[in-house]
């Protein structure tokens, strides 16, 4: 069971996936209005609210909680067969997003935040070498991870090749690479790869990129946040594909 | 006093600022490449370097620290004059960065980090609003601070007033604005301003803005991490100017 703290990640969980709450905890006199519009969100699925006092909140969540907080079931990943049923119905020209190796559960939810804002189709977790979608990553993607396409992935290299075969344009994120985040052409059915935190993509899956491209540091930082990245490149996309 | 740890952030802290490192401590033991070059920086600017246990050094540092942490003199901020007297040398385009009330240090860190990788000339932060550049804020930086010409502000409003009477474009991000990110001509002196994590630009700020813009959200989550916001309105920059 995991749980999600905070006003924007609870009422973004009531829009989403009202079925994955269990209960709501409500610290008590706290009911400002956005507060009431989430009691009444949870209500009207008939999820259980409870009051409890601030300290018991406090006590159950590591950092801020704005006053409310509400009990999970675990997110479920979909599998590789959902993902190839559901491959004709998703938005064209689809986007996909890879997070080969993602470590660190907040970085984790970041990318997944982003993923969310940037209207990504469909995100693919390596089964091996993720870090969990734990409470940190859930608190982190504020509600992003329940309206996403979450499918968990045996093996990468395979399921890059089968994207291939669908028409889907592979581009992967190197800083070592020669050409700039911005020569890639997004507009077609394309699939972006990020790579963990420290490393990188592996080689393995660097070498079935159909392109590489780098974000050039202006400064003396040796690259970007993980997350930060990823929203770089995905509203990239959107830019190019003139939702903007 | 403060501290860096992480082989990155150490290894930039010591390349940009070498003069803020009062000691360095390494785990006994590791001595890979990438450390060795860490020590001989460490040495060559005649700072102190200690071995230690992995047990003392997971004792003083929350999260990762891959076995080196830099005691440091605090980051002295510049004033508004230090900021008017280098003024003319900042580079043309300038860009400047306005953090108008960020109040999570990790937050404000990875701001910074993005600034230094897109090259921004000076950053600015209220003096009241902002969050402490504490460990964790320096951590989130990655190193990037110290390479940044960081500006405490007293009076937001009247230095934004004194921007645009020196010819800087006053750009907003809100998520209620009309145009988007990509309308604006970042190709000319620009000063980017984001406000805080719940609330954003506060009323005023926003009302000496030439020009506020917004990132469109695609999905459901109400709003991106701050940090990543900053990211993608300041690669935006540095895609128009053609840095890339």
């Amino acid at each position: 069971m995991s749980q999600v703290a905070g006003i924007h990640a609870v009422a973004a969980l009531l829009a989403d996936a009202p079925e994955r709450v269990r209960a709501l905890y409500v610290q008590r006199g706290r009911r400002d209005q956005r507060m009431s519009e989430v009691i009444s969100a949870a209500r009207a699925h008939g999820i259980r609210v409870e009051f409890a006092e601030r300290r018991w909140l406090d006590g159950r969540v590591e950092g801020s909680h704005q006053g409310v907080l509400a009990d999970c079931h675990d997110l479920a990943l979909a599998d590789e067969h959902m993902l190839e049923a559901r491959w004709p119905e998703l938005g064209r020209p689809r986007l996909v997003l890879v997070l080969d190796g993602i470590t660190d559960p907040r970085n984790l939810g970041a990318c997944l935040r982003s993923a969310n804002a940037a209207g990504v189709d469909a995100v693919l977790l390596p089964r091996r070498r993720s870090a969990p979608l734990n409470e940190a990553a859930l608190k982190a993607a504020a509600g992003g991870a329940e309206g996403l396409f979450l499918v968990e992935v045996a093996n990468l290299a395979r399921r890059l090749e089968w994207l291939k075969e669908q028409g889907v344009w592979v581009i992967g994120a190197d800083g070592s690479a020669e050409l700039d985040w911005t020569s890639a052409d997004f507009r077609q059915d394309c699939a972006i790869v990020v790579g963990s935190e420290g490393e990188g993509m592996r080689a393995l899956t660097r070498k079935l990129c159909d392109h590489v491209v780098r974000i050039p540091m202006q400064g003396s930082v040796a690259s970007l946040n993980v997350s930060v990245a990823t929203g770089i490149l995905l509203f990239e996309v959107v830019r190019q594909r003139g939702a903007v």
